[in-house]
């Protein structure tokens, strides 16, 4: 039977690879069955994988025998001859500073903590006591909490640096099997109270569901999480590919995909492509709500111009046939700058150049140069020469136009989304707009038949 | 309020193509609010979708007031001048003879009675009043009794001629819109007796989840059945897509895939594969379940040789690099034919003739002819041809060999899965087999320098 055990979360670590050759294990101890079980198998498996073992503890000061619990694992690594870090955390306090509830503290104070330990005395994994028991709960939760079909996949057996290799175990075998040992352990007594969540999902609503629907709701909870996962990685590539396939342009600042595209994909990948890029946008902290995608879609389907910003400041915009993906960043920038000569901005990454030229360029040279370069009558240029980026107000008198207009809604006309627009760099001579960088130049200071000396300005990100 | 309400699942039910012009909906109509609701909406938009409009009621004799609502839904069907079809069955009698609970034999009875009476008065739809709380109650039954990803789905507002137009609308505004018109319904005391599963799930589990972990339980659950239908629909297109890319053979009687791109497939694409494959061949009345499909994946990672029987007899076998999947179909034919000559099975599908030949075909010419064509020197044809099933323990010398081989042998080698064994054709002649058809002929029957007159045989199907 012990043997059997071990076998087993062999088995399972090899399977998910959870180790690898000489590891360096920090293993999270709180002193209960399952963070034992934890270590002394992981001792079992030292020599065959060649690890190097650690076990931390953090007192999150929830409870009266927390120092107790302290004591106890300081004990057991010792006895065991494992290097022991631990720590002791106001968690209760903290959490009322940070507004988190005391399951959340505590969570996001053990984290951090494993990970400082980790980083401090270079292990390459930490290894924690999740088990099927908690899996299930987790799935559960999230069912109930709403968290969609990502939520379904529960608990992973690894997640960066973390290893659960206890995952496929149920609390139920880990018991017996540290009992049959003869292993102490210590008793959280924080796991009976109904006050928590997942305790109340654990010691209330599994024993109701199993009682009065399924015998065997685990088994169903873990078979939906499992389908989900696979179902999820799937939908993950296949999003990804449609992701690269849809982006017209993408840099630091934007992601433009073609709309009528777009609408051609099914309403699945429509949804987990807006999905995924948002979550890219704010850097994975934010994966945007249900609804907000919901919306947008809505926009995507039959609208020419629709714009929704989601949590964590990600923006999407409809204009024409294209969605320009960003933030709402602000940029700021007024400097002055010589010409000829160069600028190079490193905080917003680009260069602007300007360099006379030996001759002055025929007409055809200056229709067909890049949007990225203009030339202008050097005899003109006078008055200090600023670089900044577009405001309200700005007017221009565009190139080969007698009027003037608003250099906003020359941005609009060229399908710029509303929030890049203050993000435009305009350059100013004197008084006036001369170039919407890379968009229209400036009918005032063009080359003209009497131009003596031309200036060739040239933007680069 | 009340327009807005009929405005309400108009719109549900021009999004969803519910209604056509002139359509002839049969409303299933118990008494309760939900159905009275239906019976009084769908009258209100009789003249706008130029409706023929029918109602149907099933007394269950399961309740003492059975009798009183069948006459109550009878009256309001006259008020209206709507045609009323009725129908006495002892459901709880019925059950209890088909081994069904008593919630199952009513809904099978209630179904089939409402598509007879569909069938015999030419009505094209059937309405029924399924609310939005049912929905709710059909995905938190299917996540506890583990119905997988599928059953996340829940009710869909249509499926073949039923339609729910209700289904967008939560029990609660039905009910203060009927009563607000004042008109009146009957109450299902059943509704309210905790002894069925689903009044379980609404009278006690649902208000549990509500108060004890997010009183956002519903919307939570139809988010993720919303999200799991769309990533179902897009799954079950690229499974069939993938299907058709794998497929090697198709025929009545079994599909070939091919087992190397098979497991270049992910695995949630694999698992849909198998899954739709054995439901196709079960005609949809046999899912697979999942422990047998995860089996059978199991033997298609690493194994050449492996065979899996689904439940309602559908069979996947693996032979070397191929996939087969069938059904356990007994075929038994044993049939004299004359030669030259036709002859024609009905009901297997398949026509064997016999053509005496002008000329001996050349060597070449028999060499490189088709499987299902067999050359035979019409002098050594004597005695009864019979066309026949293979069976164990049959023998053949093949072409081309000295000695004998059993034919089941010969079969494997020829990669026919086993359980198409039996449902091999061979030709005898005399006591002897002449030809496994399609896949090898006799040496005693070839074509020698001294055949005098020469047959060819063909099987076509």
């Amino acid at each position: 039977m012990s043997e059997d055990f071990v076998n087993k979360i062999r088995e399972f670590i090899v399977a998910k690879t959870l180790l690898e050759k000489n590891d360096r294990v920090l293993i999270a101890c709180s002193g209960g069955a399952d963070s034992m079980a934890l270590v002394h198998i992981l001792f079992e498996l030292k020599d065959e994988f060649n690890l190097t073992l650690g076990m931390a503890h953090l007192n999150h000061k929830i409870r009266k025998e927390a120092s107790e619990d302290q004591k106890f694992v300081r004990k057991a690594a010792k006895q065991l001859r494992i290097p022991f870090h631990s720590k002791t955390i106001d968690v209760p306090r903290l959490a009322k500073s940070k507004g988190l509830t005391l399951e959340e503290g505590a969570r996001q104070c053990r984290y951090d903590y494993l990970h400082q330990v980790a980083f401090d005395h270079n292990y390459n994994k930490i290894a924690v006591g999740h088990n099927c028991d908690d899996n299930i709960e987790t799935i559960l939760f999230n069912i109930i909490r709403g968290a969609g079909v990502a939520g379904l996949k529960g608990i992973q057996p690894s997640r960066g640096v973390i290893i659960r290799p206890l995952l496929n175990t149920s609390k139920d075998e880990i018991k017996k099997w540290i009992l049959a040992r003869k292993s102490p352990f210590v008793i959280d007594r924080t796991n009976k109270e109904v006050a928590y969540t997942r305790n109340r999902i654990r010691l209330r609503l599994l024993p109701y569901l199993k009682r009065n629907f399924n015998p065997e709701v685990d088994k169903a909870l873990l078979r939906l999480s499992s389908i989900s996962t696979e179902i999820n990685g799937f939908m993950i590539g296949e999003t990804l590919k449609a992701i690269a396939d849809l982006t017209i342009h993408r840099d630091k600042s934007k992601i433009i995909l073609d709309l009528e595209c777009f609408r051609e994909y099914p309403i699945a990948l429509r949804r987990n492509i807006v999905r995924e890029i948002v979550k890219t946008i704010t850097g994975f902290n934010y994966p945007p709500d249900y609804q907000a995608v919901e919306l947008f879609l809505g926009f995507c389907g039959d609208r020419r111009f629709g714009k929704k910003i989601f949590r964590g400041g990600a923006i999407a915009e409809i204009i024409g046939d294209k969605i320009t993906f960003g933030t709402l960043t602000e940029v700021s920038l007024k400097k002055r700058i010589e010409l000829p000569g160069q600028y190079i901005d490193p905080r917003l990454g680009f260069l602007l150049s300007g360099a006379l030229l030996d001759s002055i360029p025929s007409e055809t040279e200056i229709r067909t140069t890049e949007k990225n370069i203009s030339y202008m009558d050097f005899g003109k240029v006078k008055g200090p020469v600023i670089i900044r980026n577009a405001v309200a107000g700005d007017r221009i008198k565009p190139l080969g136009m007698t009027g003037h207009k608003k250099v906003m809604d020359i941005l609009a006309e060229n399908q710029i989304p509303s929030f890049l627009r203050q993000s435009q760099m305009v350059l100013t001579i004197g008084s006036k707009i001369a170039w919407i960088i890379g968009i229209r130049a400036s009918d005032e200071f063009k080359i003209v038949p009497q131009t003596k000396l031309a200036i060739r300005l040239e933007y680069a990100e």
